[in-house]
């Protein structure tokens, strides 16, 4: 989401910052917000504030972003969009065990969400998050949702489930990723990669994987990773 | 934290409501509060809506509360409070398995999280609440954390865990029973004593035991919650 990219040139900029490590304005607002929502609230902070802590004018800003809102459904979305073509990417590795892809997702998705310096995914629970204005965040998220699903279906102890206990399993084992926002906040100290690894190990064991078939799974599930899903 | 009790007396009411269930005006408070915060935001929320929503002059409201972050300190409180007495009562029945004291904590402490009209548990992520204001509600919910740890490592499972392992699958087996929070805002629809039930075996299943041994373990758990704990 806030990959250095060059400098865009020809924007209006209010001071210079030498320590913004080559981001671009864009990426400026989206770091700047990212702070201050969760640090000092989505409501307490005004486009104003973001533009200045990013180093730039108000009119800058609203260049990239229509209002405070569209920021938010950025920051959301980025929170989702890159585990979905990762899920999508594993769904489709139908060579692999569903088990091994399923550690391979939760561990993606939990890394993604305990890594970075702000714990976005607490912005979840905003109330205003529940306005037509994210609906982009949330068929993303209902579409990752459903990838754990599909793996979930097809893993061994999944396709013994009805359809009801196969959605309560789902929202249990997606919970469990979503989980490490609560974690990150409670311990922010919590190492990403361990903590990351410890629920994938427990996404396969709330699917019922049995204990003897973690070690392998793991294995596998980090091979895939590391091929490029 | 709103069980229905005689009304107070002589406590001064802006205008009477007809559909308020014979709350005390302190109840009438957080009811209001509960609703205002989690539906329209913390911040966005004064003492005088809240005591216009729950029919009391402000003077009233601050008969009961210093101001709005005591509403919220109480209301964070209720959410761990009840389950944190759960919580001794069971470390304390050394006569029952420690697994299906464990899965009896999961039920009780997620049905707590993911029933009642509102869900505060969306109020865990809220910046303010890093406040020093905020101690008792992060003690008691650290304490409710260290009962869930002793649970766990008394079990057969955990009792083979390194102290760094177990006190990752403690953060992992608290945070399942926190996910709710996550699951209900994502889907409402959802049965609270199915999600509760599906939470504590998940839980289990976290903890490392045996499929075979879960419907065993989940009757004892409904005892003792029948048994009063």
């Amino acid at each position: 989401m806030t990959t250095p990219s060059r400098r865009r040139v020809g924007r209006p900029r209010a001071q210079e910052r030498p320590d913004d490590g080559g981001l671009t304005p864009r990426e400026e607002v989206l770091a700047a917000a990212a702070e201050l929502f969760t640090h000092h609230g989505y409501t307490a902070t005004s486009t104003r504030t973001i533009a200045e802590r990013a180093g730039l004018r108000q009119a800058s800003l609203y260049h990239h972003f229509d209002g405070k809102e569209a920021i938010l459904a950025a920051l959301l979305e980025g929170t989702v969009h890159p585990s979905l073509d990762v899920a999508r990417r594993l769904v489709a590795r139908s060579e692999a065990s569903p088990e091994a892809r399923l550690w391979a997702l939760c561990h993606s998705d939990a890394a993604l969400l305990c890594g970075g310096p702000h714990n976005l995914g607490a912005l979840y629970l905003l109330p205003e998050v529940q306005a037509d204005r994210f609906a982009v965040f949330h068929r993303v998220r209902s579409e990752l949702k459903a990838c754990y699903g599909t793996l979930l279906a097809a893993t061994e102890p999944g396709s013994l489930l009805s359809a009801e206990d196969l959605e309560l399993r789902t929202d249990l084992v997606f919970g469990l990723s979503e989980s490490v926002i609560l974690i990150r906040r409670a311990g922010p100290d919590r190492v990403p990669e361990a903590l990351a690894t410890a629920t994938a190990d427990a996404a396969l064991r709330v699917t019922g994987v049995a204990q003897r078939s973690l070690a392998r799974l793991r294995r596998e599930g980090q091979l895939l990773l590391a091929a490029g899903d």
